[in-house]
């Protein structure tokens, strides 16, 4: 019966890894920078500018890069030297070029629930890289429809499933927040799959008492508990 | 018989000014480094920055603030003050935010065309970017669907058209490169509505000998020469 059903992937740290390459970034940031601030106040400055800036750049590296380099002059009452901000502007490129590394049953999980199900990606972020690591993922054949939208509201769920003719959707991600809650909000299944690391921003509490909301481990559990809805 | 038409329009610098915040940002940057390096050497740094760049950070405000930031330190030798380099990251803040200003006959265009043909818009950058400056516009309405893309293609521009259920489709735009040329190859018509300002990266000969190319004065014209085909 898996025909019936509409199944939406998020892809960072659902489908590969991703916070950690931004976490490694701030790692280095803040040795960067250990001259001038403390590692929980960088944070935090570095935290208050993303905000900031997030109605303006959007989510993706290059937003985040801008916000490290502006991060960094403010801390440092403009001291960093420029060889600091080129360090910055390297570590952004790398951050584009870093290979993409599959999380564990992603295919598996893609190849057990087959061509019955409409299999779509829902994610946001720069519309260019996501694109680039879809192709680099060699995923791209599993997937009916790719859509990368700049914000995961209810209203996006809404139009996105309602284009697809199945009658039921299920979003799957590592987001309570832009997965899990606005999917529900919409009517459809929201499925968390957690990961170790997840950006401050995406998290939220789980909508206990939900009937389409389901919690699974990893993505190879995800066949059987769709075989079982 | 506007009905058979699937018209699509390009954004930046067709339907609305675009290139012209660049230029200005461009002087801009050019004063701020003029105690380091000539005018036409600066701009020719820029240039290979940003095609550097290109494949990485595609188009749009966010990777050309990068590029100039790149820019600002390679030309300088390292020496330029991070006060220029905070000035950069708030004059890319400044073109995000820049309002709209729609171009001369934009509106009576589309009014003219009204809802017989299919109408939609075709643009590359930030996704983000683009969705805000669409929902600034007040043209949102007037398009039937929206199409954030990363490259303009023949394949992309294939793709798009086998969607939409109409015999012809023409792409409208003030790139020959990118809009016009591309849509040819694909099978539609292109029509050429050049812009004052058009970035040296667009720039191409024109597709002289091909029936199903045009050039207009301005989207003015647009309607009768729909008309006459």
């Amino acid at each position: 019966m898996s025909a019936r059903w509409t199944i939406a992937f998020d892809a960072d740290d659902t489908l590969w890894e991703n916070e950690q390459f931004f976490q490694s970034s701030k790692d280095s940031f803040t040795e960067m920078l250990a001259s001038y601030v403390e590692p929980d106040q960088l944070h935090q400055r570095l935290t208050a500018a993303e905000m900031r800036n997030l109605a303006r750049y959007g989510y993706g590296i290059k937003g985040f890069t801008l916000s490290m380099i502006e991060t960094a002059i403010e801390v440092s009452d403009s001291k960093v030297p420029t060889s600091t901000i080129a360090a910055i502007l390297k570590m952004g490129r790398e951050m584009l070029d870093h290979p993409i590394e599959l999380l564990p049953h992603v295919r598996e999980c893609l190849e057990t629930l087959g061509h019955e199900p409409d299999i779509i990606l829902i994610t946001k972020g720069d519309l260019l890289h996501q694109e680039q690591k879809l192709a680099q993922s060699g995923l791209g054949d599993y997937f009916d429809s790719v859509e990368i939208v700049s914000e995961k509201t209810p209203e996006v769920y809404q139009r996105i499933f309602a284009r697809r003719d199945r009658p039921r959707a299920m979003m799957v991600g590592n987001s309570m927040r832009s997965d899990v809650l606005p999917a529900i909000a919409a009517g459809a299944w929201g499925t968390y799959v957690p990961h170790d690391l997840t950006w401050e921003h995406e998290r939220a509490e789980a909508p206990v008492g939900s009937a389409r909301f389901h919690q699974i481990a990893h993505l190879g559990e995800l066949p059987t508990l769709i075989a079982g809805l």
